[in-house]
């Protein structure tokens, strides 16, 4: 039984072997399969088609992930630290919505939306086929650059709340500024170059004035980029630095002096 | 007295001490607070259920900045020139229009529109707690891109008015080309990728330079990310760079190791 | 007849010789005003007009492209290998369609479209001329952030969908958020600052959300820009520093200065 | 007579002196002036109301141009070379609808037209402020980048072309989607991220294709910048490297080694 339990670690955790490799692709298939089922049942068409179907596919897929989430209690050593984890509950998430709909009858929007979020289980998996590191990379030059970014969206906050009153104030209300947080809905909507027009200036001062928030928003998308290109650059070189260099035998300090002689630090010849 | 002074004085310019902290705690959740009130109170079906909750808020948050405001003149060294300052100012304009509205009895949106600015005093409580670096490596950065950020407005503003005059030839009244401000403005909400839709031009014509004036918008986009990246990364370069050259006063050679102890190329302890 | 052959080479495969950059532009030109041509017949008012005319060009380049294709053939040691390559396949579909229209008397779009794929043949002859160096050094770029971008396009296809899903439930199916899809048509349009304004939220929540939304994808903008920008750079310091290095056979140290005759640091003749 | 000429001279063509200054901003002031002028007197009401007051302000900086223009070309050692130079020719085209208008008695569109491009004079002034290096720089990394643009923009309008067809094929007549260069339109309208939304996609697969679309944009947007960005690093670090550079006495020739005893040229000891 254990050499069963050790198995199935493997297949479910690992994706070295060619059964965990399958499990890993028909899992990934079987996610994928099942938003999109939830997503066409959405479509008033199609559910009138083919909603019986659709139910069908749906019991399948979340016994499945039901069959998945016991197996993977069952192997864990921890389970409840599993059920609370932040894939565990995602997991619980996913097959929770179907039975509840079944059993109070319901089929409320709320319900399909839990759904979705089927799709973050996907992440899970390609933790283990090794594209985590490019994630890391992104998150740490993402981190790295975190306090700037947010002295920069407090920034465009102020902007867009003090722009939008503005218009507000300018602006008649035909024009869709029937309020203040819909004038910095309007900002926000221009700022990030959007622009559903929906909500658009008519008069001369207000077009005017919405000039110059397209103008700031121009100039101001440069920063973020700007940042992120600076912080990722900066992690790229710091990377290599650490490779072309040089290692004291005696001290193990490195230093990126090519042409060095001695150690800069305990002066060993090198 | 004067312990009470210099007590209120760590308390309102200070965020070490754990009333000068509550303090800047509390001034920010007041500040967002009574932001957040002025919004809800512009939205019409909000105001005629909470109006008068509204007001009452609004009396509230007005002694609070009072008192502030006077707090903060008491314990001003130089009082004028307190009172004449950037902050000094934006604290009176964020008290002003409520009283100013109670004794008129004008509730114009103009009056509306100042109190939003009370959202900039956030910024001075920012400062304090050490935001302030992140924001001032930015400062530094459009500072140093200026004058090419200058240029590039220029080339903009000039793109914008004669293609805008070209459309305005070239367009129909019927699409909302109806003067050269009006087809500046378009250009301006094209050039930037806005486009809201309210005008658009309908004629193949039209439509043709429309396009051309789209591409080059996204050429663009391209010069003042590259001026800001630039900048942000010569910055990092020069602070990580200049200071940071060591020469040894046997051989004259230089190291960026700003931690050596011995000369990489000769072996003399620095 | 061989000298006949040979000849043909020279001209259609080569561009150093006179009669074959003749060739090049006479193909260039010929190509882009055939897509002009089918372009101009599909408006209603000009095929009314020159409908004739442009039936008549139509003919004329189909019989060059065919002259050519079969000169391809001709001319090619591996005639299969020619035929069923990619841009074999492209020689054959620009001329295809005609002759496919003119047998069965068909008109249909989708003969149109496949005609409009000519324009790919103006790459290859580009290829010829020498802007290839400039195209691979941007593929060059894109591949080694291809890793990168596709972890990107995930979290993006993943965001998009929770939150079109998110929105599906918020918003009234009036706004125009009739289904799961549709939403998530709605987010992509949104997160890439397109905004048609077809489908907009109109209920206060939805509008909150819909700012989240463009704040994050003003955000995240930055983040294709920042990995193609630090590849591009890394990619031109890797090529100006990796072969660039010599080292003095005399003191063992290395310079970057490819022109060197005498080491910098004792003088020893390269 | 020649010292007036000579004085002319310094005024117009230099900004050292005090009369010089003076006249540079007199002029800018005027020109942007007459374009204000224009574009108000294109709006019905202010024309309406003022277009007398249009046309007396006209006519007078009309004169004030024609004085200026005469000048230049009094004190011009070459007067045809002047005449027909760039800004020569710009100076003319400021001052000849006012009269063709006069003396034709048209008041077409395209006389107004012309009139805007008095704007690019403003760029002359510039030039002898000393803004000009900050465009220079510009122009520099633009023209670096020039061959990778020019590759990209064709990859862009392949890329639109074949799309454009495909959502011909694809979508209704009805939803905008009237002839393939109404479709190209709406695909740059799409790629740029423009997004009018008088032409957008209503069928199911129309929506598909746009969101791949939209989403290539996205990655795309990030190629100009990466370019752009990348040549004005490169720009920016040779002219660094340039000032830190040794020289040797003897060749003349510089190196980037800071720690060089011996030119890497001559083997001449630094």
């Amino acid at each position: 039984m254990n050499t069963f339990k050790n198995k199935l670690y493997h297949i479910i955790f690992e994706a070295d072997t060619k059964a965990g490799k399958l499990f890993d692709v028909v899992l990934i298939v079987a996610i994928i399969a099942s938003v999109i089922v939830v997503m066409l049942d959405s479509v008033a068409e199609l559910n009138a088609k083919y909603g019986q179907l659709f139910i069908l596919l749906e019991i399948g897929f979340t016994i499945l992930f039901t069959l998945e989430y016991f197996a993977r209690i069952y192997i864990s050593e921890h389970k409840l630290k599993y059920i609370f984890s932040f894939f565990g509950i995602v997991d619980f998430l996913s097959i929770f919505p179907t039975y509840f709909g079944f059993i109070f009858g319901t089929k409320s929007t709320a319900l399909i939306t839990i759904r979705t979020l089927r799709l973050l289980r996907v992440f899970r998996v390609l933790k283990l086929i090794g594209f985590i590191s490019e994630a890391s990379e992104l998150k740490k030059a993402l981190k790295a650059s975190k306090r700037k970014i947010l002295v920069f969206l407090l920034a465009v906050v102020s902007l867009v709340t003090v722009m939008g009153t503005l218009m507000y104030m300018i602006e008649s209300v035909d024009s869709g500024f029937t309020s203040i947080p819909r004038s910095i809905y309007w900002a926000i909507v221009t700022l990030t170059t959007v622009g559903y027009g929906d909500i658009a200036p008519s008069t001369n001062l207000g077009q005017f004035i919405a000039s110059i928030i397209m103008i700031l928003g121009y100039a101001i998308i440069a920063v973020p980029t700007g940042i992120v290109s600076t912080e990722m650059k900066t992690l790229k070189e710091n990377e290599r630095n650490r490779n072309d260099m040089i290692v004291c035998k005696n001290c193990d300090k490195k230093t990126s002096e090519i042409n060095a002689n001695f150690c800069f630090n305990c002066g060993e010849r090198l």
